[in-house]
């Protein structure tokens, strides 16, 4: 069903609470208290056998007697009677139903199998199931507090502009306070606890279509579905909603974490790096960061790219922007001649630069400030401008002698983004917001909070990746029954389009002189075996055979060598293979996620995979861009752009041969488990994959 | 000059402003009316020829009129009147000079040399200057404000117990507001300015002596004297006072802005990284980490190690904790079975191992968590403890059911760094900070300022670097007049007692012949020119070569091409020496930093030191243990370790090469600017320089 139909949950015109509470602190009593308070424009029903009224409202002895259908049914009861409140709503057409409860997969086998009941039940009524065990949903923009988040007790703000969308409810509510905190307000709220029905993807989908909604803020400990979750940050970048996202778990510890805390599927984490990137979606690592993130989303617009224009009373705060924008993205053009003059003739020992240094002679004057920070506006070379003002929010005084002249120019150029860093009183913050100017008090924070921005603009701009269609000969192709050994790999792979160098299959010593006599001298021979993955630890690899003779004496001792370190391993020959040299080894491969798919990797071989880790990431297919792109991501790109003297490698071939595999893994993801070319050895002209390893899942 | 002797600088007991204005906004009238309303305790005397009083205080015509010397002379006079008063300040025997104002060596050559005038002044006479072009000193332990801090206007914070040493005048200003703001307060303060008199390294070192500070806050532009900044960390660390530093200028973008900025020596990024992390300061990336870190010195003890343990009713808050410890050196040990049974216990679903997750039902009873938080600090294998509790500060009635447990567990483990995480009212956080108890609304923040205290504190307990004695035979040997070619480099550095492979200096094919066969075949022959620096490059290298024909081929061939390539080289022979196989190249070098003298730079070769930069730096001379602690911070260490099926290599070899070179380098410091060892072959016994280049100042 379509995200657009999470209405009834989040516009549901009539609520009922099942389990409802006349305690106002109660779990059942919640809800209809937030939404007494709140004035929620529905219908809010009571549903309690044993209560004529609560909280004030009629109520109701079962849902039967309502008497009508609801848009939105509340299980507020305990574990054991939730699946008969479940059964319930769907027999009088609720069209969507949020479970509170807890005590399902969160707790094991039985838990998990009575969850399963409930999200298959709701599934065939085509009811939208949120939970179990979840803190509920809320929609700020609606009145409607079909929550029990203890947070709300205290402080319901006002409605605003930001989407929440978080698998913990724990989390999401102390992101609601903290970003609230920040001056940040809410247009919708879900947790979506277990997400036995409802989830996180379905949740951004839904608020990426919300003309409420500008920015999503997202907390993520996993993921069950990775091509919904992709759609909807699609969406999201399709419809220039930013996406801000903390995924927790990134490290050893933490997912050890996790995976005590939820059931839900930690992919490897550089995995979600990647599709977090190719989605346009920010990843945050902290609350501070998640927050400050979103706040400057949904207050200011997008800069239209990386240049920021820097005025500060003081060089050093001037130098500690500088350094963020250089781990930020962020470049800092010169103001030009004429301009720099300019500033000069107004403060003689200013620096015109940029940053541009007024000096503290303004702080005397504020007068000049104004007049350079107007320089500093009119310049067209500046995507976002930070002005750093010290302590003069601190009092209205001095605050007055420049807010009129920074008003003015921020309603001029309402393309630019503009950000103050000083100390401040809450009014002056709050005048500043209002003008869609941000606020931080640390520069090196606004400074990359404006860098992420300026990522998040660049990554709307760009098209979302096109998945390209698969050439109908290499999809056709279908695979041998059983496991694929290196030959039938190799044959594999070539005919998907990947080059390999010219090889034979010798079953003897002799053969395998004849073959080498044939391709020319030097040769390589690798044994041959269904049971050997890494054939050079085994001895089953000799390099640079430069005759007949030594291929016939490398061949005996080869196999003696291999006999001996795996008895056990099926021999079926050798391969014999000119030698190489003169290239740079790379590793092409593809890992099938378990969530997100297939993910090309590209990297160097040997060590620098190993050690250095010196890897790149990015879902199959590719298009040629996206393979130089990936290519051109490693460190040691200056390796094969031919550094120490050697020639430069053929880039065009190396990605057209990442192309070519990552089109042949993607229409076998279903079968596929990884495929490894290790090494390609890319050449000056060309290159060719030398091994090749293909594991079925 | 002792640092102690400050005292008249920070602790003056009579003041004098030359300059003296009746209008407390003016530079010459705030430090007045700040200590006016401060309550300085000593003598403070305005010059002014033109008046008879100054707000309200006599003032005197001239220091003379006096008619005793002072302590501290402020000089708040138009720039070209700064000399005539410093001359005053000398004939009537101040002890300490404050120039606030500007047009000395910021503005260029003309203001340079009248600085340097002022400076050799004061020098000469003994008495202590701080600036020019500085916005001044204070003391709030002795209400002395010889400042012209336009932020003290609005607030002048109560004494603390944390110090701001900061070159910048408005960073050291917004700084103290910043810090302010999060409940810090300070003990001195200054902003150093031009730094012709005294500088920052002299402030550490008094501060580091003073009994009313804890912790010094540093703002680093640049440093014109590496030994003393070295010795005041120095200090500061055998006086258990952490120093946590800001030093700006790390990008490039950074260091154009800085060098616009000031006219101090910005050294090579990595060589400040080295020196911090030498002396045991922090170094802060943002003003929100320099503020973060030194708030929780000033407050909480350090902790012994680096074992934190969490407790949080959010598994989700435990994750981000985790997830962070794995980025702050932080780990997290699982508590004993025992106690995570007493857990289970109390919370049936409750999570004991670690981060502990007391789940939701706690904040229906709080009493629940209590009994938890008691388990968690009972445990003796946490150095620390981080308690999330989401919104409890927030209401008095949540958090009185948790602050009296918490207060007594603080009371009981006095030793224990314990931090809170949660949103909370100003009179809460007070409370904590009053019981030595951390506060961080975000979790990530917390644990990242956890993981910078371990670190501190495993710094403070570390010896101090020993600065070895060198070996007399070593240090007695004097270098050559004059360039050194790679021979007289080799035999320097061998007597120095680096081990080199064995060679043969040859004036002509059939010479190389000869000892190639004596030294047995495979031979490598170089040539020897001191115009050639990168011999490979220009075909000066021969390798592998396996008969006496072979030499004797090879060295035509090679002179041929040199000549060639550098027809204006002096050619005096070529080096023949076996060839070595079968180990790891290194390089082993020393760059003579302008500020800080030897550094030590160690890596693998070729391509991991120019396309990885995986080096390691330290000061030099470096003892055994210190050497193989640079050895083992590269990336790269696994390929010493005998990655890939490799013998691991003599790290002690490496290791004792590396000690003897740092010896070395650290006795001609004065005459050497690099010498770079490349490679330097580590082999499974032993070890061998095959290359070295000395290159003198």
């Amino acid at each position: 069903m379509p995200a657009q139909s999470l209405d009834p949950l989040f516009c549901p015109s009539s609520i009922a609470v099942i389990g409802a509470s006349s305690d106002p602190r109660k779990i059942g009593g919640r809800p209809i208290a937030y939404m007494l308070r709140s004035g929620y424009a529905g219908q809010l029903l009571p549903i309690n056998p044993k209560q004529e009224e609560v909280q004030g409202l009629k109520a109701y002895a079962s849902l039967a007697d309502v008497g009508h259908p609801v848009d939105q049914v509340i299980v507020a009861v305990s574990g054991a009677l939730v699946e008969r409140a479940v059964e319930e709503a769907l027999e009088q057409r609720a069209r969507s139903i949020v479970i509170f409860s807890s005590g399902f997969g969160e707790t094991g086998h039985d838990g998990k199998l009575a969850q399963e009941r409930l999200a298959a039940r709701c599934r065939d009524a085509g009811v939208h199931l949120v939970g179990p065990n979840c803190i509920g949903i809320f929609s700020s923009r609606n009145a409607m507090y079909s929550t029990f988040m203890s947070a709300l007790e205290h402080e319901i703000f006002e409605p605003g502009q930001v989407g929440i969308v978080s698998q913990s409810g724990a989390v999401g509510s102390y992101l609601y306070g903290l970003a609230g905190d920040r001056g940040v307000r809410f247009s919708h709220f879900v947790a979506t606890g277990n997400e036995a029905g409802v989830d996180v993807a379905d949740c951004i989908e839904w608020m990426a279509h919300d003309d409420n909604t500008r920015v999503i803020l997202t907390y993520l400990e996993g993921c069950g579905d990775g091509q919904r979750l992709r759609r909807a940050l699609e969406t999201a970048r399709a419809r220039r909603k930013p996406v801000v996202v903390m995924k927790v778990g990134a490290s050893e510890q933490g997912a050890a974490a996790a995976a005590s805390h939820t059931g839900s599927l930690a992919g490897a984490d550089v995995v979600f790096d990647t599709i977090f990137k190719e989605g346009g979606a920010w990843r945050a690592q902290t609350l501070e960061e998640l927050v400050d993130v979103g706040y400057a989303c949904a207050i200011s617009v997008l800069p239209q790219g990386n240049r920021l224009g820097v005025i500060t009373p003081s060089g050093g705060i001037g130098v500690i922007a500088a350094d963020e924008c250089e781990r930020s993205g962020l470049v800092l053009p010169h103001l030009p001649q004429a301009q720099q003059d300019q500033i000069k003739e107004i403060v003689p020992f200013a620096s015109g630069t940029n940053p541009v240094d007024t000096t503290g002679q303004v702080v005397s004057d504020r007068k000049l400030f104004n007049r350079i920070m107007k320089i500093v506006f009119d310049f067209d070379g500046f995507d976002s401008v930070l002005s750093f003002n010290a302590n003069i929010g601190k009092t209205e005084i001095e605050w007055s002698k420049v807010r009129d002249d920074l008003l003015e120019l921020r309603r001029q150029y309402p393309r630019k983004l503009v950000a103050l860093s000083m100390r401040s009183r809450p009014e002056v913050v709050k005048e500043l917001e209002d003008n869609h100017i941000l606020y931080f008090p640390d520069p090196a924070l606004a400074t990359r909070t404006i860098g992420a921005l300026a990522w998040i603009a660049q990554a709307q701009r760009a098209a979302p990746s096109p998945r390209i269609a698969v050439a109908g000969a290499t999809a056709a192709e279908a695979l041998p029954v059983g496991d694929i050994d290196e030959a039938g790999a190799r044959g594999i792979l070539a005919r998907a389009g990947v080059p390999f160098a010219p090889q034979h299959v010798a079953n003897s010593a002799a053969e395998a002189a004849r073959a080498a006599a044939q391709m020319g001298f030097p040769v390589v021979i690798k044994v041959l075996s269904p049971d050997i993955a890494h054939k050079s630890d085994v001895g089953g690899v000799v390099l640079n055979l430069r005759s007949e003779e030594a291929v016939r004496g490398a061949w005996d001792a080869m196999m003696a060598k291999v006999s001996a370190n795996c008895p056990d391993a099926r021999i079926q020959g050798a391969v014999v293979s000119p030698m190489i040299t003169g290239g740079v080894e790379t590793v092409l491969g593809m890992v099938n996620d378990p969530v997100f798919g297939p993910m090309m990797m590209f990297g160097l071989g040997g060590i620098f995979v190993e050690i250095f880790k010196d890897v790149t990431f990015h879902s199959a297919p590719l298009d040629l861009a996206q393979a130089q792109a990936m290519i051109r991501a490693i460190k040691g790109v200056p390796l094969l752009d031919g550094a120490r003297g050697k020639a430069p490698v053929d880039l065009d071939a190396l990605a057209q041969a990442l192309v070519r595999l990552s089109e042949f893994v993607a229409a076998h993801a279903d079968s596929l488990a990884s495929v490894e070319i290790n090494p390609f050895i890319a050449l000056p002209e060309g290159g060719y994959a030398v091994d090749a390893l293909i594991i079925r899942k």
